[in-house]
């Protein structure tokens, strides 16, 4: 299969029906780069304004409304050193009446913020300023694309700082390099995008920022013809997952959870009482982010266990 | 340290200043016996009305308002074979429109339950009936308490269906033997509660219920005089955490989320910028359940990391 | 039919199975006072502690669980002219990033009063401290009970802190004098409470208070034996309505949507297309509060419609 | 000033920075129609696609970011004697558990229609079909804007289904003729878009339709240069308001409820413990819709209270 090498040259703040910048085919793989979420290069260089912007959007030949999109994730690599993180987490993820104890910057509406140096070659990230207990803390990491997914329909351009059932800012620490993710399509050629890497995240993504960073990404796509689904679904080595993105989490889950039992139902030829066994004793579910407009909440289920029901 | 063998006779359906039931000092170990959540016990026999009834009230002595209990979940281990479990996914877990498209019972208003047998030895829930695509499969165990804490604050009485600052029905899969459990003291004794064990519990009880049964447990106390938290905390071999009970889950995020900060500030000697920092990257969330008029969700942190920090 | 004359020597700030302090009947009424959400009484005294104390429990002579109660509200009067309220809307009731510029007190946990004169000859309420553009604002009087309701089920001892189907904290600007409210009885004699009243308060109580101030009080009680209702309904001369406690707002939507539809079918006799058309054109709602642990929504529908339909 | 007539020939199911179909003034008036939520015109044919869709966009001349496009509602009458609305509440407005007791058309994904004879001679719409126990039922006519506002920021395209900062699908009935409406002007032009008339409408739109309809529609504009709102306001003879667009319904509130504080302390002089002393005794608050993906609450001020503040 052939494997595209593309340079951007320009990135965009919504996902929806933009000029492709590269026609693809089912089974091509594509190298590509990505910016921070401001907007900042591989030399950490600002090439266009911030915002998650995307680099994109990719047309699929032959994805048309009604199928399903399936995205490898095969290498998500930071490609520079600098990364960065905001020093306060945001004011929704605390008790309201805690919020004017956080640590606001002296004035409110700035954003002050922790600078972090990543050594992808040793998969660490070291915290670099501010002074703080912390010292320089050193984590491991674990790179994830925060935003990414496929045009929305009917013409809809959707902010990148916000998702739904295209994707968008999802901002899941599941995402992460190995990963499989599949896409409803809702315009011919399904129009990928993806931006806003993150050297490593918590749940949550409470502070706003995962250590904000751009990468060097492969994909390789395939379609599934003629198969609808409803939210993103995903999987790993260890498990199935799908995606709900709405607010409050609980709505999320809501169709986090649905998703999942059509699956189960659909695809794994569970009958209902079945699958909504199994749902209630082996479900878990993962918080991707609340920070945006939309929060998004993670439904698994372990490949193990499914494949024990299979093989029965 | 005495170790007290205490055997119930009745059980409570509220967490309330009701009458102790035995009176132990900091130090000491309890076993004793909890029934399922419908009253029934090691035999399987209806010992009392179902409502998660409560082994208790334990009065601590010594403990006062203002304190911390310390509650060391020794051992939990199911006392009998027969578990049961809903054969439904809650109604509020699944989209509204998808709500018809469950398998409701033909009246409405019917619990239909699946039944599992309990193997303890074999650290084993196999499903035995009903018949579905399942078949019988076969799961690890994994015994939790659903329903503990203490008698809340104000002459209040609350329902072991729900859950709050004193702990309550949190239905989180966390709970389970070698975990250490922080509850704030509200009444003098601190009066501890217990009971509705499950075998083993998906994330969020979306079905109403984890694999239900009877436990055998034994717990040790201690207290931190003068110690003031917010909301139950807890650790394991790998985390310390806090609970957050409200709805919707957004808000359970909330309290989760503002104790852990501020444990990480008082406890752990983090400056704020550094807390906000640490808790940005590195938090992660588990869902306790999203069943109850209450949700839980619970804030964790990774103690090697923790020690990390502490050591440099 | 016999008036009782009561005058409250204790107050309670949980409703529950507490011993009752009157028995009257079906028909009876009762004239009698309530404290302050502060405790203090008409000569402004304080005769107890805070946090909506409660005149009561009045015992129904044969309210049996599965009945009706009707609580005829016949008078509201404020009884002294001292009324307060806080001085900063509720940090839940406003953006989180905005909360740290609602006008907080030095201290954070200080709770800094306004003062109101009230003068229920005149009909107005006339702000006196502190100083601020408002001037001496004056306003016309709607006095309201705050919280009141009936003992709650299972042994439940529920904080007057917040509400539920049994009534307790609704702080609905609804609740005057002149208006019938409908409760269902959960325990033998439902034991009615009431306290928590305002000289005027506006939607939402998103400061926490309306005008807080104790009142005289004179109410009418009537049984509908057998008759089932599941949350608190009521009717002025203008709208038949129904009340929903949950959070979030959303749900307590849900309840007062669910339990209006319920109403109309069931003793309106209307179809269930009918009755959702009609609710989707013609229903009305009203925010009670959004201050307290469990928010409350008021569902409406004219009684001139239904009447039109009914005559019909 | 000018009035323009104009007459749609196409029209736009998202709200976007898209064609202008007309260059308008400061002080201009158009007059002009919209078609139903279906896209159905003044003769009831079909002329473009269903989804609430807009006439417009209209650019007003000197409309830039930052500043405030004032938006009078001069006139608004419904053009055709057939309206229509759904047969069923929505499944998120009532109890989960009670979705299936709705009346749901035999295919579930089914839409069952009522229809409406409109009649704005008279000023009264009488249900046609189906028959069911509300008979001829005939309510006064109450015509309001369904769905309209501005182009969002940032090359947003947002659905008609939906709304934001930029107003979009409301859905609420204080919208009628005779409002002045404030947007915030994200775009050149500012862009003004409208459609989805209601001849009525029940509060919180919850059977996802008011009477639809299409309209005869005049209105005026006037530019506040330099004046930055941050959500939509608007005044009627009795009230101003503010408008939040959000879920749930909390986070509707907390939008308004900031946007008024703001709007009490930088337009009407008062300082913020004023402002926060009136808003917790005075504010008014309605529900929108509770149907779309983000649901609208409105918080509003008496005008003579304001009035009666500001001569003192």
């Amino acid at each position: 299969m052939p494997t595209h090498h593309f340079q951007p040259t320009h990135y965009h703040t919504t996902l929806g029906s933009h000029e492709p910048v590269l026609r693809i085919a089912d089974g091509d793989t594509v190298i590509t780069t990505t910016v921070d979420a401001a907007g900042r290069d591989a030399r950490n260089e600002q090439v266009t304004p911030g915002g998650n912007p995307q680099t994109g959007p990719f047309y699929v030949e032959g994805a048309e409304p009604g199928d399903t999109l399936v995205l490898e994730l095969d290498r998500l690599v930071p490609n520079r050193t600098y990364g960065y993180t905001s020093t306060m987490v945001a004011p929704n993820a605390v008790e309201p009446s805690y919020v004017p104890e956080l640590p606001w910057p002296p004035e409110r509406d700035e954003w002050v913020l922790a600078e972090w140096y990543v050594d992808a070659g040793a998969g660490t990230a070291t915290l670099v300023k501010p002074e703080t207990k912390l010292g320089r803390l050193t984590l491991p990491l674990a790179p994830m694309l925060g935003c990414f997914g496929v045009a929305p329909s009917g013409g809809q351009a959707i902010s990148t700082g916000t998702s739904a059932e295209h994707g968008g800012n999802m901002d899941y620490r599941g995402f992460t390099g190995g990963v499989t993710v599949y896409f409803p399509v809702f315009v011919p050629g399904a129009l990928i995008f993806m931006g806003d890497g993150h050297a490593l995240q918590g749940d949550g993504e409470i502070a706003g920022t995962g250590i904000e960073i751009s990468f060097d990404v492969q994909f390789t796509v395939h379609l599934r013809k003629g198969k609808r689904i409803h939210w993103p679904r995903g999987e790993n080595a260890d498990y199935i997952f799908t995606v709900g993105n709405a607010r409050p989490l609980d709505q999320a889950v809501q169709h986090a959870t649905t998703e999942m039992i059509r699956w189960l139902q659909k695809d794994y030829g569970l009958d209902a009482v079945g699958a909504n066994i199994l749902m209630g004793q082996c479900v878990e579910y993962d918080l991707g982010n609340m920070f945006d407009p939309a929060y998004t909440m993670v439904c698994k289920l372990s490949k193990r266990i499914l494949k024990d029901i299979l093989n029965a």
